[in-house]
């Protein structure tokens, strides 16, 4: 890849060099993803030097707050982005009466640019692919991170090149189509949209594909959850916290954020327990945790959690050992329980998640009922998409009381009903 | 009405009074909100004391930081609420350039918990109606505020009580239908459902109708918009601002709270001129500002706005008095630059706003076009809904560039054709 050949004095702040996961084989920073001595995941290495809460307090009310923790450049808030993150961390205390757990918080992604966290992740790849020297803006998707590139790339100015299964739902088609990039429907499924992402990112150098080719730096963008969440709490860790699983990578930023926030002097370094959620129709790790084994067997999924039907996740080894060793799990929940999961939320605190939310919510309450999750320990839930984009999940479930004539005697006779 | 016996020490924070603002009769702070002399609309009136820019930036980052400018009582954060507001302001130089203005943001509303600005009103109305002794919240409602209402009132534990017309997209019925709130669908059009409201407040004593009732409280809650707006320009009014205009309570409140600013000292005293933007097929105030008119002579709706179709507008008379007395002006723009304001707002800023957003986009741009708006003065939209809630305006207009079988030369062809 010739990219990194026209980007000479490569700042991207803290980030110092990629690593690999499995061997530790590092490389300079460059955009690459695959290590070319074991093909493992490559990562963002850091020197962080001294980072101090204030820093962080008197940033920006988004994301570029934690700059000092991230692959960007000290200048990312000059250059036009969606600027995503510092959404509400809310206490949920008629949710966690229903659940029967003592301190519970919901931290609120809807509340992005484009309503899930992937704005996170794609604001960071944006930032490191301007770096990097790349021109277009690209991703495969089934529609969260289809709606944040196209709104990421349209802010910035730059050509995107979105691909998407051609089964998709009307909704999410017309979500990514309005920002007017090229949207790419494809015919055939997630996997194959994904395999001709990578062909594609090797045949055209100046497309950052954020999942692929800018994979590691992407990823360093969920971080922010874990970030947020301890400085909403006011710099502490959680006792809990219980994280929707599709390839896995939220979840092993959220534990490497806290680790380093307790490494750098910011938190105290209290224990936490890390819970992964899936919808049991698409539960490889799951179902690998509950066998107690290492390896992720693919699946085949067959969920209304298509936001979190990765059959195959890059991340599941890693989600295990991040449960295993911080004392956590991994549960699953049906499709019925993710329904239940959605109105439960949404009926007790007034927050209208998508399908990855009910996994997360159902999960929890799950791992209530079989005692794996502690009722006494502080607990954050992490919903990270909107209700609006998945309305067929719920619309056979819910409806007006009534339909009455205009006049207040109907009405009094509808609710008495 | 009985529920202001129920509360003797009634404490909403600065507010004082419920004043006519036809003949300036003023009454206790009560759940009124037609005058007893001369049955015009009641407006709360404040004594403010002295509030400092300390004050305020010290405080949360929701509306909450102008609770001393807000009639809800000083202990207000400690109720659950929505606990909407500090939305993103956008500096929007790529949307300046292709309208050819200088210097350009977009107040961008979306970030609310339900994605309107509605949002602001239904909060402040929940804490008001809290203290004036209500127990249920309820609207008549064509769907942002429905939202707005369900959310908060399952957030804060209370029964609601939702009037929709029958005809209302399922998208919007479901949205409000998820809270598991009394959801009443009603046979009849917005004018039908309005009138059925005002009747159940009659009955229903410890009914607060956010938008009937309990509007004077309500309607204080757009001022926030205005407050930070002027916050986030870094303690200054812009020289122009462009609002969606329905009753135009939206548009007389950010007027409002400019001026409060002002005399508050907590901003220079600047000149603005505030502009309002009308679909054509609902546009009777903008008719009565081009005809030179003070009354606003109804009509009957017809436009894709559906959420800026009132045709008897409360606040018209109000509206023309504010751009008159400003130098702004009333326009009014086709369903097709709707269509085309909504579009051209997301390929150049990466934001997807609903009907109400592309009018005002639109309108900016007839504006500018015309001569109306100063292309050099520092100019502020007022984006305040979201695109995902009427994706039906904009079905038959995008969607993907191409449909191609999953090889690299297809996609290759398609991107070049
Ligand atoms: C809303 C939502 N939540 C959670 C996830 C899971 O992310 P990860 O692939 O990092 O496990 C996704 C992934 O697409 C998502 O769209
Ligand atoms: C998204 C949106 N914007 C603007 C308005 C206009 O508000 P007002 O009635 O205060 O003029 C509405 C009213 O329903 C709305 O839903
Ligand atoms: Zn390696
Ligand atoms: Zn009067």
């Amino acid at each position: 890849m010739t990219a990194v050949d026209t980007t000479p004095a490569l700042d991207l702040g803290p980030a110092r060099a990629l690593s690999c996961r499995e061997c530790g084989h590092q490389i300079p920073l460059a955009p690459e993803f695959a290590c070319a001595e074991c093909f493992g995941p490559l990562e963002v290495a850091y020197d962080f030097g001294s980072v101090t809460r204030a820093d962080i307090e008197s940033g920006p009310k988004s994301i570029w707050r934690y700059r000092r923790l991230l692959p960007v450049p000290p200048d990312v808030e000059s250059h036009p982005n969606t600027d995503p993150g510092f959404t509400r961390l809310v206490k949920a205390d008629r949710l966690a009466a229903a659940l029967g757990v003592k301190s519970l918080w919901v931290k609120d992604d809807t509340g992005n640019p484009t309503h899930s966290f992937k704005d996170r992740v794609v604001a960071v790849a944006l930032a490191a692919a301007r770096k990097l020297g790349f021109k277009v803006l690209a991703c495969p998707s089934t529609g969260n991170l289809a709606n944040a590139v196209a709104a990421a790339a349209a802010r910035a100015g730059w050509d995107s090149v979105v691909l998407i299964p051609s089964s998709l739902e009307r909704a999410k088609i017309l979500t990514s189509a309005v920002y007017d990039g090229s949207l790419i429907a494809v015919d055939g499924n997630y996997d194959d949209v994904n395999r001709l992402a990578t062909e594609l990112a090797a045949e055209n150098e100046d497309w950052a594909f954020v999942n692929v080719n800018v994979r590691p730096y992407y990823a360093e963008g969920s971080k922010t959850l874990g970030y947020e969440v301890a400085e909403q709490l006011g710099w502490r860790l959680p006792g809990q916290v219980v994280i929707p699983v599709a390839s896995g990578s939220q979840l092993t930023k959220v534990d490497k954020a806290f680790r380093e926030l307790a490494i750098l002097g910011l938190v105290e370094d209290t224990p936490y327990r890390v819970f992964g959620a899936q919808a049991t129709g698409c539960s490889p790790v799951s179902a690998a945790y509950k066998a107690d084994q290492d390896v992720v067997v693919p699946v085949k999924p067959n969920t209304i959690a298509r936001s979190l039907a990765i059959g195959a996740p890059a991340d599941g080894p890693y989600v295990l050992d991040t449960v295993r060793r911080t004392g956590g799990a991994v549960e699953d929940v049906t499709d019925e329980e993710v329904v239940e999961g959605i109105r439960l939320l949404a009926r007790t605190e007034g927050i209208f998640a998508e399908t990855a939310g009910g996994v997360t919510v159902a999960t929890a309450k799950k791992l209530i009922e079989t005692g794996q999750l502690d009722p006494d320990a502080d607990t954050v839930l992490l919903i990270t998409g909107d209700g609006l984009k998945t309305l067929d999940a719920v619309e056979n479930h819910i409806g007006p009381k009534a339909v009455v004539p205009p006049n207040t005697a109907a009405v009094r006779a509808a609710l008495d009903s």
